[in-house]
């Protein structure tokens, strides 16, 4: 394993996927416009949207650096339909890219808009920590974010992105979906393998050891109000979520990786997440970060052959959650 | 949910994958030819075909409005490999294009030739009733039409197809397989969704309600003798299919879509088709209609959230008829 | 079934997956360098590599004429992540292309290199007997050899590859990966078709009878040492793997497949591979051939239209092979 081969341009590698987006918008019910001079796709919001639209918004979060699909069975039986995310590179893929870690608030305008920018953008910008951690910084001529919204972003928030990436406002592209629309609880569900990354850093396992990984999740069905659409997105992974990795370390590691990744680790595990975050009044910084991450943990070592497992899947509290 | 997309092309989409097809002749075992000017395809009759031609065929007859794949494990798990369908427009993919609706005989000459028209080119055509509630036309240079049938359709067809369409003939494509062949009996199982459609019309849901589908079901082994070939690709569906469709509708209206979806609410639920079409001694008029349908609905409503399911799998049954 | 199709040129269809394998090299893991004038790919021996970059040598390794995919679930649920491999023309893909037949050692020089090679390449060299029982050879302006081997073939068998295939060397590009890395894991269970075409073969079916083909298998976990990632690999398919063939034939030879095909027709079933390797001290030559099969084989007549079955799964097999 001496060689070491150059990180990908993550924006490289979108680019074709957004164009295609959009030139698919009238298939995917999607509708195009702009404000403040960027490109806005709204994928839900709107318009109906659709769940191929959230496979797509997807694999654009994913930087290009892996595929989306959806299966006809996987984790829970009573909810056959399910997402798969695999990528060659998770870390980027997942941590350097689809993380939903650039918090863009509009702080000059009276608008109330917040989201969090998911997607190659982030690598442009790098006005996150993690990046540092990362050793990971991309170059582009125009770039991509994905948010989590019900909104476009207004003009401020444009501003902001532009000023941070050093790219004109017409070289940037938005997608947003509600976490209410098809759309949307697709592409948060396809985030089964970035939460076991984000959970992997948390811990403090060596992000360079996690080599491949494949997860896979049920469908979530969207839900109107979005504290019930929010909790079954999280309950499709918290409770119906299953992920392997791949990593480069001693079985200690790797046993402990398995131990520490699954939610079942959490003290708040057990209950729909709507319900836990009634429980806490809505404030989510009292829930414990611990559960969120995938139900299942499958941990291969390729360096010693071992495979470690823990946590386990609750089909019967995603039926609480979806029902 | 206010914006209105304009709908797609459904020719438009589908023309590059009639020219891939015909360009892939070797590798799916199809022969290309020209009867009356038009050029056929031939993908079961006098050649073998395959599975995959028969994907194709189906995504083709979609409009190129989804996808069809072939997945290791499904429904039925005696008989693992199914074909999966999944569109973001299910009533314009199954009923405007896939619904083997427009009647093709042979009236002007002798060869006894009769099928049913699938695909892109009856939205050209527009001459079923069902275009006036789809209220979508398609204009096109060139069109396609598939077709469940052992034999090219004469020059009477030929030219009926033509008129229709207001296209000459050397812009007309008909691509043909039996029932009996690979392809035949895939591309048939690949209207799972389009049943449910079908079926979803017939009592009278509100088809601009219906927002996203996904459907799938064992492949059908194919049958030498027509009415087993048949009756197989239908108890595919009717005892081994299984759907979810995302509705734009209230519970009441999910939940009765739900009860009113599957075979199980037919009288003749219970035999393998082959069986109940030699009780009524071939006369398909006599079997009831609300047969036709998956064997298993999941209805999810996006305005409420609610899920709501009907009828039932039975593997036994599949087991009788593909045994 | 009258009409031959011309069988398609494998090289013509590998070529492009070449090419877009090592422009995404950086994606995937992967080293690209020269050797004796020929480009050398490293996708799992200097390099890290990826499931991904399996994935795609065994679709060159079936010269274009297949489907590799990977899915959330397959034919053993402790191991869900499963490898699928479909092919219209199964004896071709297989036989024709993927199967490792073409011994290449170094014999002028003293490196030791030993590896059998795969791919599109083996048909434009036709040194191995079975073409002559396939009736094919093709003709390429450039070709490609895929090799399950932890280094680079040294120059003395590129001279030997140029040779066979009337080809410079710059017109030769080698693809190799050693059994102990993620690729090479992925590519070798991707075999699981394979291995029943040429246990078919090898019990004398006729090879023209089979006319369409399904796999599947569990992902095997990679194991730095070579005998047990070779054992894993292997037990993937003869514990874990499942084929459902397609077959121009009467029941009786249906039949008799079915009940040949799979591997528990061989006298060493019901051990990891692994610990059979080691009872016969690492001698290759005297483990039963019989036993090289899948676990489970399904034989579909479309002649008659029966299904034949053969073999059962060994979970519990897999599972103690790949703990």
């Amino acid at each position: 394993m001496a060689t070491d081969i150059k990180p990908p341009s993550i924006n490289a590698l979108a680019a074709p996927l957004v164009d295609r987006l959009v030139a698919d918008a009238e298939v995917l019910r999607l509708a195009v416009s702009h404000e403040g001079g960027a490109r806005m796709v709204d994928a839900g919001s709107q318009v109906r949207g659709s769940i191929e639209a959230g496979r797509r918004l997807a694999e654009i979060c994913l930087g290009g650096l892996g595929t989306v699909t959806i299966a006809p069975s996987g984790p829970v039986a009573s909810w056959p339909y399910s997402v798969v995310v695999h990528s060659a590179d998770p870390v980027l893929a997942c941590l350097g890219s689809q993380y939903a870690g650039w918090s863009l608030a509009d702080e000059t305008g009276d608008s109330g808009f917040f989201a969090l920018g998911s997607g190659p953008g982030r690598a442009v910008a790098v006005v996150e920590e993690l990046y540092k951690e990362l050793g990971y910084r991309d170059t582009a001529d125009s770039t991509v974010l994905v948010l989590e919204s019900g909104s476009a972003p207004p003009a401020s928030v444009v501003a902001k992105v532009a000023e941070a990436t050093g790219l004109r406002a017409e070289k940037l592209t938005f997608v947003y979906a509600p976490t209410q629309s098809l759309a949307g609880a697709t592409q948060v569900v396809a985030r089964v393998l970035e939460v076991a990354l984000h959970k992997a850093h948390t811990v403090g396992f060596d992000l360079h050891a996690i080599v491949d990984g494949i997860g896979s999740a049920p469908l979530s069905p969207p839900h109107p109000d979005f504290v019930k659409a929010m909790g079954r997105t999280n309950d499709a992974i918290i409770y119906g979520g299953r992920v392997q990795l791949f990593v480069d370390a001693d079985d200690a590691d790797a046993r402990q990786l398995a131990e520490q990744l699954p939610s079942t680790t959490s003290s708040d595990h057990g209950a729909p997440f709507a319900d836990i975050f009634g429980r806490v009044n809505g404030d989510f910084y009292k829930i414990d970060g611990a559960l969120f991450s995938p139900a299942e943990a499958i941990v291969t070592s390729i360096r010693t052959g071992s495979t470690f497992r823990g946590g386990r899947l609750e089909p019967s509290l995603v039926d609480a959650s979806f029902a």
